[in-house]
């Protein structure tokens, strides 16, 4: 089980990504055969393959995003935080809260996101 | 599946209950096999006789709680709050980070706390 001090590594690093990284360093971040599910309820991805797509479709948008609270227990941890992104249509504001367990290496093993359209809000 | 909306009720409902409420109300909330796992990595407890135990260890201290967000998704609920207990030893302060599942009726599943020792603090 990696210590609660990488797993609030690993988190504060994702968070970051979000709002600067590119598809494929986002997608570093997890191991290899990680399960994605973005809303909780849909189908989960699986493969660092598929999880690299997914987030590719934000990568060439400009965003910004922001930690607001971690807790790590166990192999696990749940953080809420903030992420804004400008779209064509203008700035959208969400802030969710994720789950993700985490394997040995600190590498997310799973991601369940939390979060509905209606949390999704506009941004000037 | 019950409406978000539903659900966000019964997770204010929770928080409520949590910084006034008795054991056999807070257990009441949740489904009669439901299981609790506070904080994750320990052993679930199972069935609403077990939870209303749990509950019982805090139901005679003075507290305070506040829902600070919640977000539903599917079946499941993830929801940041805060609780103030006052013990014998001080006042003590933690902001846990809740998963939970609901049935049809909103009755609460499963409970899963996100939280460590290190994110309690003295408060005075």
């Amino acid at each position: 089980m990696p210590e609660p001090s990488v797993i609030r590594d690993v988190v504060a690093s994702y968070v970051k990504a979000i709002g600067t990284g590119g598809a494929a360093e986002i997608a570093a971040l997890y191991a290899e055969d990680a399960t994605l599910e973005d809303p909780v309820g849909s189908e989960p991805l699986r493969g660092r393959g598929a999880i690299a797509e997914f987030y590719s479709a934000i990568e060439n948008l400009r965003r910004e995003s922001e930690l607001i609270a971690v807790r790590a227990a166990g192999d696990s941890a749940a953080f809420h935080f903030r992420v804004r992104t400008e779209t064509p249509d203008g700035a959208v504001e969400v802030e969710p809260i994720d789950v993700m367990t985490f394997d040995e290496a600190g590498r997310i093993t799973s991601m369940r996101a939390f979060w509905s359209p209606e949390d999704v809000q506009s941004a000037s």
